[in-house]
């Protein structure tokens, strides 16, 4: 297990001390627990599930968080992620027996709406009288899938949907959600796709109104985020299996990068994509070494995240089997 | 007619030149030139026509602009702003008989889907089985409108829908929009809703690559993005019809801030917003007066843009008949 210094321990309770408190906090955690007490009651046998293992639970989070400049907030920086790859990840953590608590960058892609359109209700829907609508036949598997799919997981209680969008309801509600799945232990995951902002502007020496246009250029000083995967690692979760990700635009440094995650944070993996290959490849960097995940090429459905999450699963099995008491 | 110094001129210059060129455009001058020309030929004598007067066309810019801190862009800074005003003013303008080129940012609210739910697909359809799908009873209006009237309105070439992202396509686009509109002269109108970005990191000194964040805090110094309704009021659209707006935080400035605006751009009104009570009232400054314009609080249906765009188009119709030729 990892620990952590008192020093970055300083600056992650002043970070959750300055930030404004998550606004529908009870309802957050009264979902969470009855999700997971439901689940945690669970044990029908899925092919992954080990003999007595109890249902796993992954958190998957997904898209940027945003940092505000003004307390009020007009202008803030934001981190590019479609949400995609958390989305086709859920789906599959789905497919492989987990219940999933999905959480998501507001406006984000949701899981089982990867195929629809950018504009669905101008393209997949006709209206041949006014009663009657109808799926145009072009996308009635898009449709069949955002509608009937997603019911079903959220249905049978197999997926929570979260949305968060400032870095500080991210951080809150992830240190909430680490908590509350603090009893599940090794058959929990945290899968950490979203792609959380490195500098924000501390809310205490933030400015209240919106920034005036005057003359000249406006200056920016920006504070590091605290990492906060040490702590989930060293004392919010410290059971749960955890993959981090690391994303970069330059191929030379990405590997380097992510390996120096692996060591400094103690996840179990991290995976390495860069910004222009992400959806062809990705490289689950590990102790056990590093493996290329690619897309089956040969079938054009295919996506990286069938071939990421099937690996995913087996570490998350052996790991099971190693830790479990 | 206002005209602009050589000093402004110079900064605009400079920035489209800068500015990384528009993938798409000549699909994009190909469409709007398409429906400009559809929509001038009509002569359909709704309501608002004077004798003879062309059908009048109007570009409602929506939503925020991104300013790309990098130039494979991972981090932006984004200007809050969720689309509705401009979406909600589109419905009203088609209602009273323009055509619309809606050029909004990409995943902000849609013109007749304000209705819909935040998460549609998991909530407003059911499938009783794999080959009907069906409306839920209590979101039928909200989804007859987003397919129908949106269908229609596309349909019938009184909407056209061109998206953005960052502020070197918005900027990009408004000069090809201006341009496309000029021979449409006073019965062609700007109305920009947008939330424009007012500071940007010129593209030539942004860095290629994602910044890393070592140790210590980030400095970002921001340049002013030149204004261009300067420029659009004298070179670009001399004889449009030209709508602003100013958006606040704070109560005290906002009126003088629109004013000053209404002034230095010569634009022929400022809509001006608070933050908190933007849905509530605004208030439309011009060189007549200032007009408090409310939503009619004893309908829940009611929405500020009913009558808001009332106001505008009755201002634009004065200013059609003071400028017919």
């Amino acid at each position: 297990m990892s620990s952590i210094s008192g020093l970055v321990e300083d600056e992650i309770s002043s970070f959750f001390e300055s930030s404004p408190p998550l606004k529908n906090k009870e309802e957050v955690v009264a979902k969470l627990n009855q999700f997971i007490e439901l689940n945690s009651s669970r044990q029908d046998g899925f092919n992954i599930c080990l003999t007595g293992e109890k249902r796993r639970i992954v958190c998957v989070t997904s898209g940027g968080t945003t940092v505000p400049l003004e307390q009020r907030c007009v202008r803030y920086i934001d981190n590019f992620s479609s949400g995609n790859r958390g989305a086709a990840s859920t789906e599959n953590f789905v497919k492989a027996g987990y219940a999933v608590i999905f959480l998501y960058r507001r406006g984000t892609c949701q899981p089982y709406c990867r195929s629809l359109p950018d504009d669905p209700f101008l393209e997949c829907f006709e209206f041949p009288d006014a009663k009657n609508i109808r799926v145009r036949e072009s996308h009635s598997e898009a449709v069949k899938m955002a509608v009937m799919d997603q019911q079903a997981a959220v249905g049978e209680g197999r997926l929570l949907k979260l949305p968060f969008s400032t870095i500080y309801e991210y951080l809150q509600m992830l240190r909430e959600m680490a908590t509350a799945l603090k009893d599940v232990g090794p058959c929990s995951m945290f899968y950490l796709a979203a792609a959380v902002s490195d500098f924000y502007v501390p809310w205490n020496s933030m400015t209240e109104h919106k920034i005036q246009s005057g003359s000249g250029p406006l200056d920016i000083r920006l504070a590091q985020v605290p990492k906060m995967i040490s702590i989930l690692r060293s004392n919010w979760a410290p059971k749960a299996f955890c993959v981090s990700f690391k994303l970069e635009t330059d191929s030379k440094i990405l590997i380097e990068k992510a390996t120096k995650a692996l060591q400094k944070y103690k996840v179990h993996a991290v995976v390495a994509n860069e910004l222009s290959t992400r959806k062809e490849e990705v490289v689950v960097v590990s102790s056990s070494g590093n493996v290329v995940v690619r897309r089956d090429s040969d079938k054009p459905e295919s996506i990286v995240e069938d071939n990421l999450i099937r690996l995913i699963v087996d570490r998350h099995s052996t790991y099971i089997k190693e830790n479990h008491t």
